[in-house]
């Protein structure tokens, strides 16, 4: 690695899409900033990268839309400063398969609307002629044109290029009294000014004092990579049921997810998240059995006792967090990358910041 | 590879159980013998390995069932001379879901009666009582204690250490006048007095004269490995359910087949045949979907227009074909092994063996 004679303005611990925005937009500012990555990819490898902020927010979920509605408003600018970043902006269906999800939809197009964000409302006949694979029994679909995907493995690759990444398995912090003076790793230690923990759920298991540490867990979500060998064109649009959604990628592959299961570090497909996702998306979409499966993987999402991510100052001087981002992560990166760059920078936050600030966790175990 | 030089009594083309088992046998009678495989496993690398003659063999299939019953009848013997060739003597239950399912298996019933071999009619309360893993559901069960199986990798892996195993790929037969006399690769010529062709549905594409092919058409099956992260325990027998199998190997690992699809070369997993495998086992042993999911994967049976494979002498003098086992090629490598002995010894075959006459394909396209 060979870093450990150098010193940096700001190092970041995890290279998935978090860390790298955070290095990006924190090196457009002017600090020196290296990213450690230990090469083993986090949960955006496995993520279908849907933008879609309200209808990923659950209801009462209000600080955590706040922070998706912004993402989601920086996203092309953000992609606009990367070469081939793989964002797809193509709209999103949310259908319903009976009369229970038809009136979920219609409570969830009344919410957008008094959010003031565009939604349609269509009959299934009209929806079969946008997407002619939906089933003839889907009751109700709503449009939602600004919902938009990216490809999170060609995000990561394009923030890659732009920043300075370096194979390193941190281990911990380097702390002098209450400051954070640097990175711990397997082959020694790298200085730095600031650190920015971007590690995803691997926070969880980082040498940290404990007085220092935000309470993230890990949340399995399995999903099958598919391909139809007859190309694209089997649907244009994320269509997203109650239980599963289908983001295509629009060269013929499809992400179909996700399981979401308290299993702790397992990280296997089983046999019943393959079948329940398959069985799922498959009375929304039939054509989905035609589909070669090209790979079945699972990935850990990092969750936080609210389901709001850390984002801000910790406990100690010099550290910053970046982590707990859920099912969000790819859609957080330009808000979460603006927000730290602030930090490092030592201006104050937004409010609606606020709630995804790291000390509200203190004392908090995971 | 570096045999072109040496000369061989016989070359065998296909590093499968069944080339493997012809190359041994031949080898006991004296013959110098080669085995010649390009390393890209074929459909027993897949397969589940149930030696099952009288379940594999549909009514009607009666020259097929006697070549299965005399292979299943040597297996034993067969496998006393190999070292850990992963033979587990544990029987099979066949399981019916429904009252259409329970008469066909009453039929199986009488007819396994008819041919003396053991068969036990188990209420679904016995039958649970042998396997608490099955549904409550089930109708009926049979319980064959003399259908085995074995892990055909286990088999393949004994095989190839008691014979000559070589890398190369073979594109064809070197022919002079009405004789083979040896076999072309990628890398030269091999020499050799007689050629067994046991190259599985490869053989559909080896360069050979139109008068010496057999007939074998690829058919698509695709299995699901999977593994008890608890261990060995969820089922000890076989069991067989109307659409599909489960096979346990004894450790915890399971395969769980099998499609049957015309798609010609095509080998992807796909949705839909993942789906009704899972499906159909999942109402048989709901515990299937406890398991996690350590392969999916399809090989290719090489299928004859009759089913019953090609064992004996080709069209041309020194050519000998082992090939066209279709669902059968675990089951049948003894017997295979035995019968390509003796054409290699110039002696001729019983009469149960005529069924499997390569010569019955003359002039019939594959």
């Amino acid at each position: 690695m060979a870093v450990q004679s150098e010193s940096f303005d700001v190092a970041v611990v995890g290279g998935g899409p978090i860390g790298l925005a955070c290095a990006w937009r924190a090196q457009e500012r002017g600090a020196r900033v290296v990213v450690l990555d230990a090469g083993e990819p986090g949960a955006w490898h496995v993520a279908a990268g849907m933008l879609a902020p309200v209808s990923e927010a659950e209801f009462g979920e209000g600080d955590l839309l706040q922070l998706g509605l912004e993402s989601a408003r920086r996203y092309p600018a953000f992609c606009a400063g990367l070469e081939d970043p793989g964002l797809r902006s193509v709209g999103t269906l949310v259908v319903a398969r009976d009369s229970d999800e038809a009136a979920a939809l219609d409570r969830l197009a009344e919410f957008r609307r008094g959010l003031d964000l565009p939604v349609s409302r269509l009959r299934p006949s009209q929806a079969r002629r946008l997407e002619p694979a939906l089933a003839p029994t889907v009751r109700l679909a709503l449009e939602i044109e600004s919902d938009h995907s990216i490809d999170p493995r060609k995000l990561v690759a394009a923030l890659a290029r732009v920043v300075d990444v370096r194979r390193a398995r941190v281990t911990g912090l380097r702390v002098a009294g209450e400051r954070v003076t640097g990175v711990l790793t397997a082959d020694g230690v790298v200085a730095a000014e600031q650190v920015v923990v971007a590690a995803g759920v691997d926070v969880a298991r980082l040498d940290l004092p404990e007085s220092a540490r935000v309470p993230v867990r890990p949340v399995k979500g399995q999903v099958l990579r598919l391909r139809d060998p007859r190309g694209p064109g089997l649907v244009e649009r994320t269509i997203r049921g109650e239980q599963a959604y289908f983001v295509p990628r629009g060269d013929g592959r499809y992400v179909l997810g996700a399981t979401m299961e308290e299993r702790g570090w397992d990280r296997m497909p089983t046999a019943g998240g393959v079948y329940e996702l398959l069985r799922d998306m498959s009375e929304v979409v039939p054509g989905v059995f035609e589909l070669e499966i090209e790979e079945l993987l699972a990935g850990l999402r990092p969750a936080t006792p609210d389901n709001v991510p850390a984002i801000g100052p910790g406990a100690l001087d010099g550290l910053v967090w970046a982590t707990g981002h859920f099912r969000n992560g790819i859609l957080l990166a330009p808000v979460t990358a603006d927000l730290v760059a602030s930090v490092l920078n030592d201006e104050a936050l937004p409010d609606w910041a606020a709630p995804a600030n790291p000390q509200r966790f203190a004392g908090v175990a995971a």
